[in-house]
């Protein structure tokens, strides 16, 4: 067994064994780029580690030692050695990228001696003085577990007794002495001597590394980003490059791309006279990739080159971490780069047109969730001019969002949890935010760039987020913020624009995003590719429009209930419910009537010859009821009857559990005349339009069937009507009837029911609620089952496959075997998960219906659902 | 195809095509008793009918009056001549019996030649006379559909014209002038002259009794008895006897057996001068057979000798009807008598005895129900004592009852639907008021005697009853009844014993029933054929010890939290639930503790070696939280806040499906101390009773179980805390832990929860809830379901076995693939509803579960249930 590789004998596809940055830096080094060379311990010594109760072997330990003497000979320089010393990073790397979440140790080689050795100038001295202090902290800290507090302390009170502001004011004899305060500081914390043997420093960091893939952070991130427990992490022990070296010398990351919208142009920043880690601890603000060209014109002009060559390479864009140590180049990192969902649309249709990768790659190379951020709102124009201005920072990750503003992640928690739209606002953002920024609308920082961790975080999860508002004041124990002499309290409302970096006071008006023509194209592949139809819940005109403008291909779903909560209707259908006698049912129906065929008029034309399924009426009728006394006492008005009655009548309608009470077409078979009514409106409405020429597909949909003979009674009764008026006006309707499914017994007696049904819909969102006995309203107390790992996912967002799941192919089997062209598909919230979308596809549905919203989203899952069962 | 037989053609298993009444008097026939002699129109022909549209074929007309010339010649009778007429009474009789549904012609065969010829003496002619107007009204309302009202008009009217009270004062001009009357009044109705030809009477009366088949009372009863609708009825034409010819004329019914009480003696009562029909409607109270003894030994000798044949012959006590036609005794009717679950029970022990049936016919002869009857309350003596008597009636229907009287169907009706106990109180009863005596708790009647419509009715469907309360005056009009002087209204209350047909004023309390020895030793033949254990559901050692006697063979389900609702109790547990802390939690469970710990220990020495299944905390936490504002405030206080702050709280707790909410074992997974405590309380108590001796066996059981690591996170917490009680005490207790399977998910799932649990208990009342997604509280609806013929039953009462069994099923199979020797039962309502019982037996469950009161009959149904599957 083979646990530690040269750069030179991996390559890209070993990301399981090297992590994807030794895999990369592999590649990188065969590919011939300029990359400090290194070995990298393999995530199967970790596993191993931790299968030898985190212990590293004696032959793996060997094995490091080993190749340290091949790295050496590589190098031309040893270890230790006073002359020529090789100094070595040692960062971890697993296989799927955890940024920030584990530990890396820099500078390590240094000893006393070869920190003398080097020291022979005043330069040199400064430099490896700085390099060897950091090292001892970084040490204490990662190796040993110290708080590096004390030691910031001993910095802090050296620039205060000196009286400068910043540590690059500190002179060579300073970094002396601080590592000599650093090395007893060590002493009194750890309680041994700082260790000069280099391949002690070495073992003991690879296990530190090893250990740090089990601490606390990485294990939520992990749990949060559904990562592998099993996987482990790489170590990756490479030749130290100083961007801190010199005034030549630099550090940056960059991006083949512009992460934020696509652009094919090199987009990052550098630091001069700075490492990595100050990038993306966003401590300092970096210079823009645009500086680079100007005032290191020939570096810049290498990288854009490494950059390409890596871009056609990988075929994608790429995120690169590079240092400049004296005027020369090297490559420290590069991968596959996170990007906005406008970014990754964008790349991935050029990429096709630029014949790097075919269509049906690009389709999955942008998530579902990612289109359907893509329809993120954009501030109203108007109120954006009405707005103030409080700052501007950086645009760091796109959207508009307005909210209170928290600055600290328990509050931001609390108000999501409470339907509060939260902003959180962070001096900084470090790992231990990222459950907080999760929760958030919106993010905002005082400091750190474009690719800080608040931004690149923020950008990974959707969440708009402007960064290095470095004019604001933030005091995040007092809880409070400062632009000039505003202040700004928990609690207080702004708006964020993650696309332009502008703060704004108070709440600001949003209005819907624009399709690009990228995005249609994108869409119009998936469409090519996908095999479920995507349909949309729509209730009105307009939001029949935008489901046509999105690609739906129908309406899945139309809530006649919703219809009826217009002044005028919900008058009339108070009237209804409360009516004395059919005969009074009868008449407030009759006024609904024409209401309720004009709005399916409106759906009808919208729709053309697209299918439009109706839902009969299924909610409670208590849900209709007046709650005002003014309601009520208009009610009571029109029936001539006292307050106090009807407040009694209103009381009587009032049930223990609704959702399992007198609902859906419950409410039908106990007053069919209200079937008759939807009947009468939808036969008229399409008889109107196929006057006009319109070949409208009207399919009518029971709620909550339970039974054949229930549906029988039911589809009879509509068919009656149907006929009476149909032979009336002498023109048939091509009309449907079918059922939802969404009570188990339903799913169970599917057979039976599909002998009389021409449709199903599975309703999941009833049918999770009785299958689990979980009443969606009443389900605060899940957080507890995920905190304790018994549910995984909210089964009311994605598809309970193994339960729910179970009972959507058992229904589709038996109502396939007795009507084998029977049409299945699902509506409610599912419908427009990409998970659930893709079981759908999976157990062969032929179409999902979801919010308008939510088409492009189903499209796409439907089109990779299509790819991955190819 | 032969559709009509001679009764010589006939015998008892032939009731499918002759009906029960044409089978049995062709068997009587063919036993060579003394029967009037006819024939059958079969069941088929009715049939036939139907298909035909309602019309008899010329076929059967002609084969019907072929056989009537066959009758002519047994008898040497002719029809329509005047010298020896035949007369004929045409009966319906169908498979299954149905007293009083349906129509029947008297006295038929008369016309004005006939009439004339027979009145040759003054008796003769008021006899015939009488026979033919009762012909005349009789024909005009069953065949020509007439009401009777003007008829009897006539009649009072000539009882007051003359000043005489009732018709046997009538003479024989009196009776000749109404036969002249009632022609002329038929011809005004029926706008025709009364037929003088006699086939043309026999086939319109033929078409008339297939015609009452479906006449509305018939259908109705057909609903509420489970009896098929296709069927079909016979005819019956049969040589007229008369009961009303001269002084040594009479008729009546008799019981082989008292089917009050079982005793094995004749029992009945019969009417002198009198048809049968005036028996049954209760209009004359007849006289008990004793009296037949004294006055009519010879008759009463034979009738007591025919008994006992029939009886042996039929193996089943059998219910007569006779008519005494000049001193000679005929036998109109045999059939298999209806009696009272106590004469059920009595009769069946005793047969066995005698060794007239087996113990297996014996368990078939008594209906669970019967048996459930059978343990209904008794009056407590000292309350009797000191209850004031109102009358005094006949003992029609056994049973111990407290109600509101009510004077019509409607109301009784509309009392119930409000769970308000209502007496049906009636001069008599007739066939429309069926449903009324269903809702009512009793039936109290002024006329009528032991085997009246409201006696025979009553005791069908196991309603208490108290006929022939002649002192008391009924207004049903104005809702008032006189009792001497003094008024009882509408909605005063009343009790009935209808064992000794004694009506008391107010609500009397009542004791439980003891068991007879005829009881225990049925049981007992009933245990030994049962493959189902039945258990029993009991919180209360008091319960328990009930359901030891009755016979059950375990605890099934013991309610955790109806443990809680006594007084210290409930305190302790509003303080758990409302705790600000998990320490205040602590602190209230702790309390909880002992007293928990004292029930259960209280349970096992009840139960003793027996298993006790105990359910954990189940339901919703805000069912325990204070109401009253005392409550509330006297908690506040505990918790030292306003009592608004308190009710906000409250109130927050309150859910919107509390039914799908936080309740079951989600309360445990949220609040594991509350598990930890009832487990710390089963250990404690096992430990206590296994140092008496005791060999306990208790059975954890967790609640809403919907996913395998949901009941593992609890099992291992139980084991856990039983585990350190056990270790500490150096005693194994042999507990189990199982779950409810009550959601439809865990249904599907059982295959996975299975390797973990040892045993499962089908909640079929919340699987029913959520298959149908249907709330047991808002299920007032269901009504119009029943109406519209869409649910046959309540699934409620019996499991819904096409939709709520056959998830029973998979779950079966799926656990038992897992572990063939998991223990599966019911627990719930349905485990006391014999048809449930039958099915639970069917689909191979190991026990069902059922309060204690319903252990018998679960015994019965579950001895039952292997019989029929032999």
């Amino acid at each position: 067994m083979k646990y530690v590789y040269l750069f030179s004998e991996g390559n890209k596809d070993m990301r399981e064994l090297l992590g994807g940055k030794g895999a990369n830096l592999a590649e990188m080094i065969n590919m011939g780029l300029p990359v400090p060379n290194g070995f990298t311990v393999t995530t199967e010594a970790c596993n191993k580690y931790y299968t030898d109760n985190e212990i590293i072997a004696d032959d793996i330990k060997k094995e490091i030692l080993d190749n340290l003497t091949k790295l050496e000979e590589i190098t031309g320089k040893k270890i230790g050695n006073a002359e020529n010393p090789l100094l070595l990073s040692v960062r971890s790397g697993s296989p799927v990228s955890m940024p920030g979440m584990m530990d890396t140790i820099l500078n390590l080689g240094l000893n006393d001696d070869v920190a003398k050795a080097i020291a022979t100038s005043e330069d040199n001295m400064r430099f490896i003085y700085d390099s060897y202090r950091r090292l001892i902290m970084m040490y204490a800290n990662v190796v040993k577990g110290v708080d590096k507090d004390e030691f910031e302390t001993i910095l802090l009170n050296r620039r205060r007794a000196k009286g400068i502001q910043t540590d690059l004011e500190l002179t060579a004899e300073d970094m002396y002495e601080l590592a000599i305060d650093f090395k007893k500081l060590y002493k009194k914390l750890v309680k041994s001597e700082f260790p000069q043997d280099i391949e002690t420093q070495l073992i003991e960091a690879v296990t530190a590394v090893f250990r740090s893939w089990n601490n606390d952070r990485a294990k939520v991130y992990r749990q949060m980003n559904n990562i592998s427990e099993t996987l482990g992490t790489a170590v990756n022990v490479q030749e130290m490059v100083y961007g801190n070296l010199t005034d030549d010398s630099l550090t940056g990351v960059a991006f083949s791309r512009n992460p934020a919208n696509g652009e094919d142009k090199l987009y990052g920043e550098f630091l001069e006279k700075a490492q990595g880690e100050d990038i993306v601890a966003g401590v300092r603000t970096p210079k823009s990739i645009e500086a680079m060209e100007r005032d290191y014109p020939n570096i810049y002009s290498e990288l854009k080159d490494i950059s390409k060559l890596l871009e056609k390479h990988y075929k994608d864009m790429q995120d690169m971490e590079f240092t400049v140590e004296k005027g020369k180049l090297y490559m420290l990192q590069t991968r596959s780069g996170k990007r906005t969902p406008l970014a990754a649309l964008n790349i991935a249709v050029s990429e096709v047109e630029e014949g790097l990768i075919t269509k049906e790659e690009a389709l999955m190379r942008v998530s579902p969730e990612n289109i359907s951020e893509l329809l993120h709102p954009t501030f109203n124009e108007e109120s954006v001019k009405k707005a103030s201005v409080i700052t501007k920072g950086l645009p760091a990750s796109p959207g508009a969002v307005s909210g209170k503003i928290y600055f600290d992640v328990e509050s931001v928690k609390e108000a999501s949890n409470n339907n509060i739209p939260g902003i959180l606002v962070r001096n900084e953002t470090s790992a231990e935010d990222i459950e907080g920024m999760n929760k958030a609308v919106g993010v905002l920082t005082v400091r750190g760039g474009m690719t800080s961790h608040a931004a690149v975080v923020a950008r990974g999860i959707g969440r708009c987020c402007v960064s290095g508002c470095e004019n604001l004041v933030v005091d995040e124990e007092n809880k409070y913020m400062m632009a000039g002499s505003k202040k700004y309290n928990e609690g207080d409302e702004i708006s964020l624009d993650g696309t332009s970096g502008t703060v704004y006071e108070g709440v600001i008006e949003t209005t819907d995003a624009n399709l690009t023509d990228n995005f249609k194209k994108f869409l119009s592949w998936a469409k090519e590719v996908k095999k479920l139809k995507v349909k949309a819940n729509a209730d009105t005109p307009k939001d029949a429009k935008k489901a046509l403008e999105f690609g739906a291909e129908g309406l899945g779903l139309c809530r006649t209930e919703h219809m009826f909560f217009e002044k005028d209707k919900i008058f009339a259908i108070r009237k209804m419910i409360l009516a004395r006698s059919q005969e009074e049912r009868q008449s407030a129906l009759n006024e609904l009537l024409p209401m309720q065929q004009k709005d399916f008029e409106g759906l009808f034309m919208e729709m053309k010859d697209l299918p439009v399924i109706i839902r009969y009426l299924d909610p409670p009728l208590h849900e209709f009821l007046p709650k005002t006394s003014s309601e009520i006492d208009e009610l009571a008005k029109y029936f001539k009857v006292s307050t106090e009655e009807l407040e009694k009548e209103i009381a009587d309608l009032k049930e223990v559990n609704p959702m399992m009470g007198h609902r859906g077409c419950r409410l039908a078979v106990t007053y069919p005349e209200i079937a008759i009514m939807q009947t009468t409106a939808i036969i008229n409405a399409a008889l109107k339009c196929l006057k006009k020429g319109i070949d409208v597909k009207p399919e009518i949909m029971i709620p909550l069937t339970t039974d054949l003979k229930e549906f029988n009674y039911l589809k009879e009764l509509i068919d009656k009507t149907a006929e009476e008026i149909m032979t009336k006006h002498k023109i048939k309707v091509a009309y449907k009837v079918g059922t939802m499914i969404e009570v188990p017994r339903s799913a169970i007696l599917a057979n039976e029911i599909a002998t009389k049904a021409e449709f199903f819909s599975f309703g999941t969102n009833d049918l999770t609620q009785m299958t689990f006995g979980l009443s969606r309203d009443d389900a605060r107390f899940l957080n507890t089952y995920y905190e304790k790992g018994i549910f995984k996912n909210d089964p009311f967002k994605t598809i309970d496959k193994n339960g729910v799941g179970k009972l959507m192919i058992v229904a589709s089997k038996l109502a396939r075997q007795i009507k084998p062209e029977i049409e299945l598909g699902i509506c409610g919230e599912h419908g427009g998960d990409a998970e659930s979308i893709k079981f759908c596809h999976k157990i062969g549905l032929n179409y999902v219906s979801c919010s308008p919203y939510r088409v492009p989203v189903a499209i796409l899952a439907a089109a990779q659902a299509s790819l991955e069962g190819r």
